[in-house]
């Protein structure tokens, strides 16, 4: 679909899975969670009921690791009923502990496309999730310089988006948002008059997929960032 | 000692212990853990090893209620070898569970202060801790419309300031900050050239405690924030 990009003055990046890897890093973690309850349940139980368990607590925790390993802990409890060793959830806690200090992973294009589109635009990260943790990321990432502000936000919804463009006094149809999330980066922006693109990444949580029609929504999608110049 | 507020045209407030109980529900949760280790430990080497493992945490987790119950958990797996039950681990997820959920309990005078400065100056609330949990607590204590702006910082240091004031475009002799601790709502700001007040909660988290040499610092202290209006 082609959208026209010529009034936009501000680019709004989402960071995990649009400027690197983090989906991927959930997965393995849940994948080692089920390892460790394997004499409880069904692979396939554990990830539902943890699942469950972060729906559950979402609104409780908000979104980041410290929640998701909280959930872990409740879902062996459960799972297990209270029968998990205290070994295991010794290596749940470090589980999650080894996820807060990976090396961050960088997606291919990422550096080309933002040091190419700093020179036009002013660049913002518009993240959700633990505050300490997005702000270690992108420090650890080398990309702060390219971006003129950093903003946490404790979700992705239209209102979230709304207050922040007012706070930061940017015009709606100046703004572009780009992410991997249809969910939180495409159609709340959608919603509120502002563009966005689409860069799908490999892996979405279940939390965060949404069925579209994707004839009702105008948006661009790309397969890698770097397509994004073209259309700028 | 005296101090001359006639160039501050913004102001911003700290909020857990400054604006509203914080500090006391931690020290009821930490009385509560004790309690439930009771049977392993002194409570004297419970509280250290707790507020150790907190220490040790911090750089992992930030501040905030998450992160609490993470070290809970871990300092009780430890303070038992690995015996304390199940049970008690699953008390303590709900002794967290319980802190986020807490009725927001307003400070004396807090309301006709923020009404009376409204008038005359922009307000800000700064605060540290998790992004989700300080929000949520703005929305419940029906202050929200007293500020222009809230910001949820990773940490209060020199440096969190700075970023902020110029972000927020604030010229430091125009600021003002108000809060509880000296080490973070204080200390650092007199140290970067902006004003501050000082207004103690009767208790201090071990952490946040500094041994200040008074006379080399140039701020106010009150008692009581309503004691604020006189000063400005």
């Amino acid at each position: 679909m082609e959208v026209d990009f010529s009034a936009i003055t501000t680019i709004g990046f989402d960071a995990d899975d649009t400027l690197w890897v983090n989906e991927t890093y959930f997965r393995d973690a849940e994948e080692k969670f089920a390892a460790l309850l394997e004499g409880y349940e069904t692979k396939n139980r554990i990830h539902q009921e943890l699942y469950k368990k972060e729906i559950k607590n979402l609104e409780l925790y908000g979104y980041g690791i410290k929640g998701f390993m909280l959930s872990m802990i409740e879902a062996a409890l459960e799972l297990s009923n209270n029968e998990v060793s205290q070994a295991t959830v010794n290596k749940i806690l470090n589980l999650g502990k080894e996820m807060i200090l990976h090396p961050v992973e960088i997606l291919d294009g990422v550096e080309e496309v933002l040091h190419n589109l700093k020179q036009k635009y002013r660049l913002l990260v518009l993240t959700k999730g633990d505050l300490l943790d997005q702000e270690r990321k992108l420090e650890r990432s080398g990309l702060s310089a390219y971006f003129q502000h950093v903003e946490v936000l404790s979700d992705k919804k239209e209102k979230n988006y709304q207050q922040l463009l007012k706070h930061l006094e940017i015009d709606v149809k100046e703004f572009l948002m780009i992410g991997n999330s249809l969910k939180s980066d495409v159609l709340p922006l959608l919603n509120i008059g502002v563009k966005a693109v689409h860069v799908p990444f490999h892996t979405t949580w279940q939390h965060e997929e949404v069925s579209v029609e994707e004839n009702n929504y105008n948006y661009l999608t790309i397969n890698k960032l770097e397509e994004l110049i073209a259309h700028l």
